[in-house]
């Protein structure tokens, strides 16, 4: 047993769900929670800015005692992960490696896909991680850059007319390539996973990275038998800009309040 | 005369809009720009970090020898220009009150709108101004948060559902008050002139805050003795992220390209 808490950082909200998903299936694990929202979005940057951004959200959830991070954030589990997992003695666990095994167990026809940030894209580390794991794989990648600022507009519901156009556009080639299981590879995106489900229809399976990461650590902390005594663990939230502002949105992504929890951190600081 | 540069800075590349105008009105001038394309959009953060922003690309811009900035940012315009005035010994010049001049003069009815980013809607900035020149003057504010990233999408022509819904959606109110004049209180915005043309109609006046603060500008160098020798004057453009990227860009807004004259800094040394 190790009662350590869980850090776990995004650029902003979207981390959120996977905080939800861990204390769905862990609810005893105390949890740290670090958004760099006065620095979001991270996934239009340059790799060299990503990676400056995640050492400092790193270094600042290492100023707490922790047994593990998840960085919840697909753009710099795309682009930095090894620099970080090489700098840091405790395990850090990232989107990309969980999401891509299920979707490589998931698949039927071999045909799968990926949509994320253009960052993420950009830097084939999907594309990467899925011909180690099965070279005979078809991969087809999309960056979809206006589905982040829309679900933090709350344009993520079927009916609206924005939102289902901009799916339509950004997923028309995946439908062609005939996929039949998605990555959504970007924790803002399971908010519209009712939205990108009635494009590409009832037959392709969507994989929400969060929740895969969030599984993949309950495994590793059960092998070094490292998960905290039952009981029911606490939550705290740092936000690099004003935390009532924080608060507002993060219930959008959480799916409870967490008024009275949410601390400002000077990342420049870190 | 008075033959050194101009500054110019914005959270991005929409001030770049306001450069065009610059070099188109005062082709003499050499131009230096600061986008802080490392951490845009400003349009959603706090006031305190907006300010701790705007005091680092103002310090970056002093580096040069300068007799005059442009804030073609709206967000800081909004937010901090006082701040920014006060603490520096040339003038400083935002686009607000040029725009609120320029929009005042123009109405016939008294009725005047301001569409704009959330954190300078929410500054209240633009209804201060006004009520200073006018208190008759019936004012709606209104922010389009959407409006930036669309933009940087290339979302922002005639024919596109998408930013047309967007503009219709947002604008509404603004058509029911009957404003004839409406101030685009983003230097991205005039971009998307045509779009947000289209569904005012031909009787509303638009006004360009980038075209109103560079003429603000040159009556206050000409009146102060301090406009450049004739001549054509060099333009250089600084980024905080990576220049390739900003180099893309750049084009969109400027209309010119700035291959080669774009170099990169680390703003958090400022």
């Amino acid at each position: 047993m190790d009662q350590r808490a869980i850090g776990v950082f995004d650029s902003g909200f979207g981390g959120l769900t996977a905080v939800r998903r861990l204390r769905a299936i862990m609810p005893a694990e105390d949890i740290v929670y670090f958004g760099d929202t006065s620095r979001v979005p991270y996934g239009n940057r340059s790799r060299d800015t990503i990676l400056r951004y995640a050492r400092q959200d790193t270094r600042f959830l290492r100023s707490f005692d922790l047994k593990a991070i998840v960085v919840a954030c697909g753009t710099v589990s795309s682009n930095c992960l090894d620099v970080l997992a090489a700098e840091n003695d405790i395990p850090i666990i990232g989107v990309v490696e969980p999401a891509v095994r299920s979707a490589a167990a998931l698949t039927r026809n071999r045909r799968v896909g990926v949509i994320a940030t253009r960052a993420s894209i950009g830097s084939g580390a999907y594309e990467r991680a899925f011909r180690r794991l099965d070279e005979a794989l078809e991969v087809t990648s999309l960056a979809c850059p206006l589905f982040v600022p829309l679900v933090e507009e709350g344009r993520c519901r079927p009916g609206d007319i924005v939102i289902e156009t901009v799916a339509e556009q950004y997923l028309a080639p995946m439908r062609e390539k005939g996929v039949d299981t998605l990555v959504l590879g970007c924790t803002h995106y399971p908010l519209l996973a009712e939205v990108i489900g009635n494009v590409m229809g009832p037959e392709v399976t969507l994989v929400d990275v969060g929740a895969e990461s969030a599984a993949a650590l309950r495994a590793l902390l059960q092998e070094r038998d490292a998960l905290a005594p039952e009981g029911t663990g606490a939550a705290e939230y740092y936000t690099s800009d004003r935390a009532a502002d924080f608060q507002r949105l993060a219930s959008l992504f959480l799916g409870e309040d967490v008024t009275g929890q949410v601390g400002q951190v000077d990342i420049t600081k870190y």
